[in-house]
């Protein structure tokens, strides 16, 4: 079967924008760590848009060689501005041109997400 | 008395870096009505490092006119990279020069903050 759609289980790419400060991947790692934690075995790989690695893309093949066939594409920005607007469809749609045959979602930034909202808003009144 | 620090409420101050298209502000001021909520009563304003308005020393100059006599800038970034290191310690100097009677704190990066991290990564898994 030349297809991972049918056959292959569900990863996520946890796709942020990358900085030049190498620490500042560091809580996109735990994110992954306490993915690995709470949902044992789910294929989870990181990927920035400028200045990290690796690239979506490959994140994207990574995850497809491991036999994806689902990719939830969950952008770690702290809301839906011009990039996820504009350049990240842009990159994704490169990422279905390049595996026709692998199911892939973009979903809204992390960052507008009600639970995440509240816990930054519940952070902020901790002191 | 002529100190807000002793007479005056805890202020916060949900500072970001801002970005070209005004809805990216949409998250933070949900951030802003949940403190409301949740505390009702404490000062809070946004603040931003670039391309949107106020800046931390106008958001800072409203919260103590206000009568906030301690501040708690809190970081609306997603992790502790060199605008956390260098670019803000000295926004807030600056505001510190400005209002020696008000004590500031400068809290790290809500992105690295367990609750929020655990946030995204459930919000990564809820596809």
């Amino acid at each position: 079967m030349s297809s991972n759609e049918q056959t292959g289980r569900a990863g996520i790419v946890l796709f942020g924008h990358g900085a030049r400060d190498p620490e500042w991947a560091g809580p996109m790692k735990r994110m992954a760590a306490r993915i690995e934690e709470t949902a044992p075995g789910t294929p989870v790989a990181l990927a920035f848009m400028e200045f990290m690695s690796p690239t979506l893309d490959e994140a994207v093949d990574r995850l497809v060689r491991d036999g994806a066939g689902q990719i939830r594409i969950v952008p770690v920005f702290l809301a839906q501005g011009g990039h996820l607007k504009r350049d990240v469809p842009l990159l994704v749609d490169q990422a279905r041109a390049r595996h026709p045959d692998v199911g892939m979602t973009l979903v809204t930034a992390a960052g507008e997400a009600e639970p995440v909202v509240n816990a930054i808003a519940e952070y902020a009144l901790a002191g």
